[in-house]
C-alpha cells in the first residue's frame, strides 16, 4: 500500500477500507507519511466526505492510537460532558461540581482555547495555583475521592487525533463533520466515561452554523459512539448569542460561581440543567428529568454544589478564596462601557464578533504559544429580546490596554442588531438526540 | 494576508486575486508557507479549479520566480519544442538537429524521466561522455555557434514551479489542467524562445486521456502564452500506442539516429515533420507546410541533419562514434522475444503497460534518486493495424536480469489487444491549435 494511492482513492470520491485507514493512521503516527500528504487527504475528505463506516473506523483507530483510560473500578457509571465550543460557554465549570454534589462521578479532560472560543483549562488557570496537569493516577484517585476532576488532556490520549487536528487547524479543515465526529468521539471513548452528554452548539458563534448541520453531526456522533459501545446523548443548543453575560477567563469563573450560588443568568442555568438532567437520568441517579432538575436546584440551594467546587479547587492546589472574594482573581485595570447607538429591541448579539473582540483584548490565542491575559473580556449588560435606549450600556469592556480597547470597539460595531419591533430570542435548546 | 485565508477562499471555490497569488508564490519560495499548506491548496485547485485569469497570473509568477533567459541577441526567432510526455517519444532528439540543419536556432532545456515516461536528458546521457549540464553562457554560445543546444533545466528556471511540482507529484495533484498549463508555459516563457510548438499527447499513455481534455489543455496553454507574449502552437497527437518501435534510453537514441539516416518508422517521422513544419513556417524559414516538409526531407536526405546531431554530440563532449556503431551505446545482455498468444489483427498496444514494463526492466525511476539502466527497454516488432499470427514475435525484451524479465512479461500480458476483424490505427494527429 502506498500513501499516494490512498490520496488517489479519496480524490476519486471512493470509500476507504479498514486496512487503508489502519495504514494511514499508523503512517501518520509513526511519521512515515509526511504532513503534506495528510493535508492533501484532509482537504479531499472536506470536499468528498467520508461515509458512516469510514468515520466509525477512523474514530476507533484514533481512540486506540493512545492510552484508553479504564475508570470502571470507580463506579458503574462514569459521567462526562463535552461541548463543541461556544462563546461564553463555562458550563463545564458549573456542571462538574454540580454532578458530583448530586452523587455522580464525573471525570472531565479538557482542552485549551484556540481559535475564537475559550478553553476550560485556561479559565481554571486564572485561579491562582490551580493545577490542571494531573497524572492519570491523580486524576482517577480524585474522581474516586471527591467525585470529580477537571484536568488537561494528556498528550497520549487519542494520539493520532492530535496529529490530525493540528494539521486540520492550519489548513482550514476544521469544519468537516466526519472529521469533527472522529475527533470528539475518539477522545470521549479514550477518556473512560460511559455516560456522556454532548453540547452541540449551533449558530453564528459555533463550529456548525445551521440546525441541519448540527443535527447531522449529532446523529453521526451518537451512531459512531454506539458502534464503539458508548452511550452518548447530543443536546443541540443555540449559539446565536453568547451564553450568559461574562466572556473572558476569570470573568467566566466569576459567573460560574454565581450560578453555583444560585444567582446565575437564565440561559446559562437552563442549559446547565438540561445537560445535567441527561447525565443524572442516564446514570439512574434521578428517575426523570423533573426529578433531576429538582435535585440540582436543591444542591445549589443547600450550598453543596458550591462547596464541591471549593473542594475541587483545593484538591487541585488552587486558591479557593476567590469563591468568596472575586478580587482574588486577575482583575482588568480598565472597565469601559460600550453603549447603544440607537433605541429599539436587541435582535442579535453576534457571538463571533464578541469572541473576536475578547481575543483582541488578549483573552485568547492565535497560536498555541501565545500568552493570554486572564483578566480581560466582556460583560454583557443586555441580552437578545431586551428593550434598548440609545446611549444605554450594552456591555463593559474589561481591558489592560487602551489601544486594544480601540481594536475591540471597532470589532463590536457589527456585533449588535437593534430593530424597531419587539423581538424574542431563539429557543435555547433545538433538539435532543440519542 | 494569511496563508489559511487563501486556502479558505479556494475551498469556497472562489477565484484568487493577483495579490493573493503573489503572496502565495512568494511564501512558497521563501519557505514562510509550509508544504502542508501548499498541498492542501493544490488539492483544492484539483477539485475546484482555477479560471483563466488565475492560471495566467500563476504562470507569470512562476516564470518570474527564477531566471528568465534572454536569447534575443542570437536571432529574431528562437525555436523551442515541448512534449507533455509520451511513451517512446524521442522526437526532441531528432527535431533539435533537424531544425538547426534547416537554418533555425533552437534552444531546448529538458527534464529527466519521472513516472512512466522517459526524459530526453536521460536518453542523451546514454551516449558516453555527453554533458547535459551546460551553464547558461555555454548554452547560449552553442545555440549561436551551431544553431542548437539540448541541456538539462537549471534549478533557477521557474523556481516556484519546481516547488509546486515536487508536491503535486507526491500528492496525486499532477493531472490538473490549470496546474499543468502553468507549469509548462512558465518554463517555456523562462527558457527564452519565442516560437514554440507543444506536442500535447492524448490517450492511454499520456497525462491527459481524452481528446476533450487535450483540447481544453491546448486552448488554455495557447491563450496563457499569448497573454505572456509568446507564440505557441499546440499539436494534439495520439498516445494510444508507443511512438515508433523503440522504448528505453539507448534504444531511443538508436531509433532517432535511424530517422536522421532516413530510415525511421512512419509514425515517428510523420509527427516529427508535423511539429517541425510548425516551427519552420512560424519562423519564416519555410513559406508553408509543404515547403517545410520538403526542406526537412532534403536535410535528412543530404545527411546534414545527421551531421548536425554529430556536431551537437561533439559540442557537448559526447562520443559521436555511436552514430556509426550502435554497439558503442550501452547494450542489454539478454534479448528475449515476447510472442502473440493468438492470431488476428493488432487493435491496441497499451502505451502505459509498455512503459511500466520498461520501468520494471530498469529503464525508469520511481524516485528522483533511483539509478537507471540505459541499455534496457523494449523493441516493438508490430504496430497497431498489423496482422498477427499466434506465436509471432510482438516485441523483444532487452534486459540484464532474468527476474526483471519475468516481472515485465507479467505486465505485458495486458498490453496487447488482438481482434478478429481488420483494424486501423487512430489518426496520429487530432488537431492543431494556435
Amino acid at each position: 500500500m502506498r500513501a499516494i494511492d490512498i490520496i488517489y482513492k479519496k480524490k476519486r470520491g471512493e470509500a476507504h477500507t479498514r486496512e487503508e485507514l489502519e495504514f494511514w493512521v499508523k503512517g501518520i503516527c509513526d511519521g512515515t507519511i509526511p504532513d503534506y500528504q495528510l493535508t492533501a487527504w484532509l482537504m479531499l475528505v472536506c470536499m468528498n466526505g467520508m461515509n458512516f463506516e469510514e468515520t466509525a473506523i477512523l474514530t476507533e483507530l484514533f481512540a486506540k492510537s493512545g492510552t484508553i483510560l479504564d475508570l470502571s473500578d470507580i463506579a458503574d457509571y462514569i459521567l462526562d460532558k463535552h461541548s463543541t465550543g461556544g462563546v461564553g460557554d463555562k458550563i463545564s465549570l458549573i456542571l462538574i461540581p454540580l454532578m458530583a454534589a448530586c452523587g455522580g462521578k464525573i471525570a472531565k479532560l479538557s482542552g485549551r482555547g484556540l481559535g475564537h472560543t475559550g478553553g476550560t483549562i485556561d479559565k481554571l488557570e486564572s485561579i491562582s495555583g490551580f493545577n490542571t496537569g494531573l497524572s492519570i493516577d491523580e486524576f482517577k484517585k480524585q474522581v474516586k475521592d471527591i467525585g470529580c476532576a477537571l484536568a488537561s488532556q494528556t498528550t497520549d490520549l487519542a494520539y493520532a487525533d492530535k496529529k490530525f487536528y493540528e494539521l486540520r487547524d492550519v489548513t482550514g479543515a476544521v469544519d468537516c463533520l466526519p472529521l469533527i465526529a472522529s475527533s470528539i468521539i475518539s477522545k470521549k471513548v479514550a477518556s473512560g466515561a460511559n455516560v456522556i452528554v454532548l453540547d452541540v452548539k449551533c449558530g453564528d458563534g459555533a463550529i456548525v452554523k445551521t440546525k441541519a448541520e448540527a443535527e447531522e453531526l449529532s446523529n453521526l456522533m451518537v451512531e459512531v459512539a454506539k458502534r464503539l459501545n458508548r452511550s452518548i446523548t447530543a443536546v443541540i443548543s443555540s449559539m446565536e448569542e453568547p451564553l450568559g453575560h461574562n466572556i473572558g477567563n476569570s470573568l467566566e469563573i466569576i459567573e460560574s460561581v454565581e450560578v453555583l450560588k444560585g444567582r446565575g443568568p437564565k440561559d446559562l442555568v437552563d442549559l446547565t440543567f438540561e445537560l445535567g438532567a441527561v447525565l443524572l437520568t442516564k446514570s439512574h441517579i434521578a428517575e426523570n428529568k423533573e426529578a433531576a432538575i429538582e435535585l440540582m436546584k436543591q444542591r445549589i440551594k443547600d450550598g453543596s454544589a458550591l462547596e464541591k467546587f471549593r473542594e475541587l479547587i483545593k484538591c487541585q492546589n488552587g486558591d479557593d478564596s476567590c469563591i468568596d472574594d472575586y478580587s482574588k482573581l486577575p482583575q482588568a485595570s480598565i472597565i469601559k462601557p460600550y453603549v447603544a447607538q440607537k433605541s429599539g429591541y436587541l435582535k442579535r448579539i453576534k457571538a463571533l464578533e464578541i469572541a473576536l473582540a475578547c481575543k483582541l483584548l488578549g483573552a485568547g490565542r492565535e497560536k498555541k504559544t501565545d500568552e493570554i491575559d486572564y483578566s480581560v473580556g466582556i460583560i454583557l449588560n443586555k441580552k437578545v429580546g431586551e428593550k434598548i435606549e440609545a446611549g444605554e450600556k450594552l456591555l463593559d469592556i474589561c481591558a489592560n490596554d487602551e489601544s486594544k480597547i480601540a481594536l475591540a470597539e471597532n470589532m463590536l460595531k457589527n456585533a449588535f442588531e437593534i430593530v424597531e419591533e419587539p423581538t424574542k430570542p431563539e429557543p435555547l435548546i433545538y433538539k435532543i438526540i440519542g
